[in-house]
């Protein structure tokens, strides 16, 4: 008979963001008029611009016509759209180095059971719990989580007894975008110990300095070290019609010499059929120089947003960190859990934000704050502070 | 340093169709004007009746407009197509145990992840080579073959040793579909032997006897042992769009006593974020009682092709299997490698047929013909021998 996988009892009973929407809803039953504003999970809310909803739609029309019609796709994603991508954000790559994903948390999870349950990991803390729990549920025993604090300016020191560490930048929660010169710290440091790095930088696209990194790959030699997991989810609206990237450079070796690439190829097309056409072809519309000038509108209003939200917290007291390079604010909330702030900022401020703790021990402390939303509403909300 | 999974050593170096591929492409590198009929992979080939085609136009477009943009989707994928599937296909089920999918092969992946390394399977052999190749990736060390062979009318004898049997029905590849009878006594072994099934229903509407069980739930109490996977690629064309469902019933138990269909929602909500909401758009369109009879045209078109080819083939001496409720025909080649006989079939015939050994040990000396494809090209094929 089938036995529960043992990893499964060391996990919270839910993930982060249902146990949220269940809190919710239970306080929507209890306070069915009230409307809340939500700056939790940070969902995409903008309609898509022209040029991209036009291309799914003609997609969809496409295949309806037999001149149209199109079965399986390319194993690793359209070429079209893999070319696209290399050329606009990889030019010293190659589109076969670039696998077209259902979006980064799908491909995330195909890494980590590619790896398997016996990789020692380092992952920042806080983080996206797709990393921990992920890892969890794979089995892996050896996982270092590596706090990232105010006095370490949530850059984390990270140990050499890890064989894979996990790097979101700009980073979810925290906000912080690592400097180029962190950034090759980091990349040299896992030459130096062999370790790879599962870089995760699906919020580039809100980095506003032109010197920050908004690849891995933009430090010489990443491409030794490192995969990307990137995403149209927040860069583009496509959270609910999932696309995503993932980089693995040929240079990319196991410790016996195989490459990474080439048993990742394996692994996703026995598990995995490709991403749908219809949103590959959404995904070459965004990025056409059209589609890529339009994309940039929503990406600078949510900033917007930021910078207003930002203003309003620290009026009020707050010590917020993030928020310049990223869509989410990272707001100390010393002396109290941050899940008591969540139901006080729900019940109180009618505000859904995300409760710290749900990150990561060193999340504790800490609320995050999503930017997106239309800022009427947000406004209309924080009208007193603003 | 990351090692490489010990069990990648296991696999052959490429996946079937890959491998056929790569011999097409040679082949017409020395022969760029030949012109090859594919009857290999089985790609679906007509375009989408208009009103599901409509469905995916207007979900496009609906997603450039601010009523009609969505972010994320639920969790278990959209209620509506749940409620959907459930009402035409599982009455005595409920919306909350099906799981909309971005492929049956994704899902049966994420099944094997979560069964992890230690299940003892049993697999139908010629099987789908994911069901082996899945597991051999996951590490599973206990893998038993179960010849299905003429002898026993594809319909294998089955072990009371293993934890978890692979039942694809009707079968790709052997084309077989299980009465009633079999299909009871199937699930009776089960539940006496504690043996969960995972069935892949996938070809499901191609059964052309309204006797024949159509879901593996057509079997009173299926559902304390039974998962099903399935489909809309060859059911409804999707094969790019990506859409599929998994029934995954409240009744169903780890050993412990422990929810299946929990513990595979918490894994689900961890590594997947559900498919496209337009390809699910397209799936309530292809529930709606419209898009259900447009999509038997080409399902009734696809299985004359099958009585064609099967006539064709027996013409020429072939003794030929399957065909008459699935789009595939199992076809002895006795004495003959499969192999060769792809090869011979490409070079002289001009037609990509799949070698049976590619799906296993008793795979050898049969080919797969599919029955997918344009009623002309396939004549002018078999014009000598129709």
């Amino acid at each position: 008979m089938l036995k529960r996988p043992s990893s499964f009892h060391k996990l919270s009973p839910s993930y982060l963001f249902p146990e949220i929407n269940r809190r919710k809803e239970a306080f929507l039953k209890e306070n069915p008029h009230v409307e809340l504003l939500s700056l939790g999970i940070g969902d995409t809310v903008f309609p898509l611009p022209q040029v991209i909803a036009k291309a799914l739609e003609k997609g969809g029309a496409a295949l309806g016509t037999k001149e149209g019609y199109v079965g399986y796709g390319q194993e690793q994603g359209n070429l079209k759209l893999r070319t696209m991508i290399c050329e606009r954000l990889y030019p010293h790559l190659t589109p076969d180095e670039i696998f077209i994903s259902d979006g980064a948390k799908s491909d995330i999870g195909r890494l980590q059971n590619l790896f398997g349950s016996q990789v020692r990991v380092g992952i920042q803390d806080p983080t996206y719990p797709v990393y921990v729990d992920g890892s969890i549920l794979q089995g892996v025993q050896k996982i270092t989580l590596l706090p990232c604090t105010a006095k370490n300016h949530f850059n984390p020191k990270i140990p050499k007894e890890i064989d894979l560490l996990y790097l979101c930048n700009p980073n979810n929660p925290t906000g912080k975008a690592l400097s180029f010169e962190e950034l090759a710290q980091i990349v040299d440091f896992a030459k130096t110990h062999s370790i790879t790095i599962l870089y995760d930088g699906a919020y580039f696209s809100y980095i506003q300095d032109p010197n920050l990194p908004k690849s891995i790959y933009d430090i010489p030699g990443a491409e030794n070290v490192a995969i990307e997991v990137n995403s149209f989810s927040k860069m583009a609206g496509f959270s609910g019609i999932r696309l995503g990237w993932t980089i693995l450079p040929k240079k990319l070796k196991f410790q016996c010499g195989h490459s990474i690439r080439e048993d990742f190829l394996r692994f996703a097309c026995t598990v995995f059929n490709g991403a749908s056409n219809i949103a590959q072809w959404g995904g070459e519309a965004v990025f056409s120089d059209e589609g890529w000038e339009a994309i940039q509108q929503p990406i600078q209003y949510t900033m917007k947003n930021s910078k207003l939200l930002k203003k309003a917290f620290q009026k009020e007291g707050f010590t917020v960190h993030g928020g310049e390079h990223a869509p989410y604010l990272w707001i100390e909330t010393p002396h109290r859990s941050s899940w008591e702030v969540f139901q006080e900022f729900m019940e109180k401020r009618h505000i859904i934000v995300t409760p710290g703790a749900g990150y990561g021990p060193s999340g504790e402390h800490f609320i995050r704050v999503s930017a997106f939303g239309f800022r009427e509403k947000i406004e209309s909300y924080l009208r007193e502070l603003l």
